[in-house]
């Protein structure tokens, strides 16, 4: 298998560019300094965890199947998005970090399994 | 502006492929369900927080001139990984999720400027 | 000074009887597991996080002078409450963790000054 | 049985006599503003959901009998510790939000069974 550092992982080129106007049409990069940022991101786990927070292991495992399922995608999708802004703001290439870090985990953690 | 909803924004199909793998050679599954990986993810978001704790916000928006900089990358790629991961087992499609969400968002806080 | 290790510095007694009586008259004991809890903790320490994220740090620190000042007292209570329910499942004496921790972190961090 | 209300539950007065002078004498009081002592919460809560995060639920019941509980107790504490301080330099009466909000749950949540 080729190792994800040879080439891209990830596309992000575009979603930056649609949240670059979203904030500049809003004002909003007053606001989406690293430690804002790292607080938002700390409020939307928080939103996430909640979810979860009463449900057994095998209740979560179906959880996308019931009516939980729409806030569910709009937590993970929160998430994401204060993430990207912070990668953006901090000047983070998301997909070189996500490849060097994927590289460093597969250096800490062999494979068990034969592949 | 075209809305983000009617085309792709994020292309994460080769990273998810990488993981993937990633999981099954290390056989990692047995592990990845939600609530262990909402868990991690608060883990990973805390270590970011970490770093930031004790900086003013002029320090932190200078953070990746400084040696703390590969530190931060390497945080910032392991919160999107366990994301990436959670909304993986999930059978969350990441893009349409964030394109669906920056459709509500901006329903909700209309533009302030011209654009 | 007498270290904090000869002597109890908080005391919590009273209060786990009212949270024991709270939980097993709404039969909420098969909810109140580890990680359960850890959710829950999570949960409401983004909450808190959320009434900060947009705030200068200027503006934190006289957050209690003005409408928000309730919901901070309410949500830094929540975290205090579920924190002291996950001590209380897990059989930890909070008093004696926190003296001992206090200890550890003399250790750690000498004082800078003349005391 | 007597609403908490009426009385303490929770004595931290000798707790916050201590920190106070472990932050003099160590010149701390700089760094411990609501937002830095916010990102230090969300950093000890995520070392605590780390050590959880691959566990089961049956395995978390039991971790105090391992290894691992030594380092449980230490997380359990530095979360309340920063939250004690975090608490102190907001002037919030940590019993009496505490009591508050007891009070406001029992409103929100009524028993379910006779007591």
């Amino acid at each position: 298998m080729a190792t994800p550092s040879e080439s891209r992982v990830l596309d992000t080129a575009r979603l930056e560019s649609v949240l670059t106007e979203f904030a500049r049409v809003r004002d909003w990069d007053q606001y989406h300094n690293p430690r804002n940022l790292i607080l938002a991101l700390t409020g939307e786990v928080g939103e996430l965890a909640e979810i979860f927070q009463w449900r057994t292991d095998a209740e979560a495992a179906t959880i996308m199947e019931g009516e939980k399922a729409e806030h569910v995608r709009q937590e993970v999708a929160d998430v994401f998005l204060y993430l990207m802004r912070l990668a953006m703001v901090l000047g983070i290439d998301l997909d070189a970090a996500v490849r060097n870090k994927i590289e460093l985990n597969a250096k800490k953690y062999p494979p068990k399994l034969e592949c």
